[in-house]
């Protein structure tokens, strides 16, 4: 019997999906959320960059107890998410990540195989501190968490299943098409190839009695409308991860020529932290750390964000002539 | 075309599941730290209990991207972790849990919708603090932690894939079998029922170009080497988590009369924080969160843990007189 059989399922256009799922109950609550952020930072002239990260699931059933995920802690995404407000305070951020994947800031602190009780000591008077260890980089961290909670320049959303995923990646981004070419989209998020349409799922926990087979559709490729319908013209950067070297560069590529978004970062599951390729439709370019660089602990994402705030200035400029 | 076909694949039979796949990397050093562990506090007449906790992976390709997960953050698992310890000081604990998922005492700040750094302040002297709202729950918890790392109690182990798991929970009890009654299985990890062989697994990611079918062998059950072969004779207590309350009873007392261990805990996905069914081969126990318990936050576990405390000791009683 085949493991595998990717001729069998009809693949669906994603306004059928979109038709016959159901958005998160939080969606209304989150469309309004974005609606406020938006307008306010519009009207103060500032940038904003949509981060979506970590993966999205798959229920196998209604009453879900069992899901397909995808590997994802949301480092990517969390680490990127710094950056922006680093190069410049015009830029700010949304940044939409899977429920309990790593978000900025926070992520130097969780995941870690220190457990978060590990930072703090007890100290001589009987209260409760921060080993001193750790105080002096805990404070920067918090500076700066503090600073984007006090000017309200970080909107955090969340997401769980892929269905979820879809429905607010299409409200985000219809909200963000106002800000026209003040907008970035990175879509660093991990979401999912494969679903189990609503209808045909199992009501009830599967049972164990047996072997199982599972029958997916794909799920509908959201660029496409994203890039014709959601933010027409939107300065699109999506990602590509692939274990299999050979493979990399073209289907970039052909991401890129289907889609007709900016750019797709190219990645291997082994190589990701210390090495990317930035593909256009007529260009590759190499981010890599160098050995130098590994050993004092620098994050790749500290150069693919200066790479594309560049990129989305040149974007500008020549969109500018051709009359956007 | 059928969604489930539960009649198509093979039940493989523990032995040969241990022989076909491969443990991980860490098992030898997993089982030098159990033998260290288990002999120290035998010596020292302690009771260990084994809590397991969290849902196990099942990767669907070898470099894995995707992998089927269960819902499970470890709630159940690391609450009940805190228990025996506020019962006595004769029990202390082996922890194995997914990676990530919720631990003991640090499951008080983590999953939870405020970020780590919400409980943090910068002082006036321009130190960095614990805010002063959540300074005496956390040193609580704190003291309580760091009692257990110095008088080295808790145990942590941790697993990723159903694989991991499988291999580990066998190398845990077989060393543990040595405590003989001084011992209690609490398996409250949330285990793969479906699981692709290792020679049937796809070298690389699996490309999205159409549906997919993915035909999946069942788990082995455990369960039965564990109580026959592992700890032969040990107190065991699994858990049954369903959605549907027509079968939960029966399918209990079945996994009871299957595998011959001592007491499933039964419970259903809407109502398990607040109910559970203690269930031998001859009774059925409810035990329930009265309205004013739920209302000052009272854990179902700190009910739970004593109650099995005190079958562990009639069991032993009833066991001396058959003479075990």
């Amino acid at each position: 019997m085949a493991l595998l059989d990717n001729s069998t399922s009809e693949i669906i256009n994603p306004d059928t999906y979109f038709q016959t799922h159901t958005p998160s109950r939080t969606l209304i609550e989150d469309e309004i959320r974005v609606k406020e952020f938006v307008n306010k930072h519009q009207e103060a002239g500032r940038k904003i960059v949509l981060v979506t990260s970590g993966g999205t699931t798959v229920p196998l059933e209604n009453n879900t107890v069992r899901f397909i995920d995808n590997f994802s802690a949301g480092t990517r995404g969390a680490t990127s998410a710094e950056y922006p407000f680093i190069i410049s305070v015009i830029w700010i951020l949304i940044f939409m990540h899977r429920q309990f994947s790593l978000q900025p800031y926070s992520r130097h602190y969780t995941h870690s195989t220190n457990c978060f009780l590990d930072f703090m000591e007890l100290k001589s008077d009987g209260s409760i501190g921060v080993n001193s260890k750790y105080a002096s980089k805990m404070k920067f961290v918090l500076e700066k968490y503090q600073e984007f909670k006090k000017n309200e320049t970080l909107l955090l959303l969340n997401f769980v299943t892929v269905t979820d995923y879809l429905f607010l990646l299409r409200s985000v981004t219809k909200i963000m098409s106002v800000l026209k070419e003040n907008a970035m989209y990175y879509l660093a998020a991990a979401v999912s190839d494969f679903f189990i349409p609503a209808q045909k799922m199992s009501q009830h926990k599967i049972h164990s009695d047996g072997g199982l087979t599972l029958t997916m559709d794909q799920v509908p490729k959201f660029l496409k409308p994203m890039v014709t319908n959601w933010v027409p013209g939107g300065f699109i950067v999506s990602f590509k991860l692939e274990t299999d070297p050979a493979l990399l560069v073209d289907k970039s590529r052909l991401a890129l020529m289907r889609y007709g978004h900016q750019i797709v970062i190219a990645n291997l599951l082994t190589t990701r932290k210390c090495e990317v390729v930035l593909i256009t439709r007529d260009s590759e370019f190499q981010i890599k750390l160098t050995e130098d660089e590994i050993a004092e602990d620098k994050e790749i994402e500290s150069k693919i964000i200066p790479e594309l705030v560049k990129r989305h200035y040149e974007w500008i400029r020549n969109a500018s002539h051709t009359g956007l």
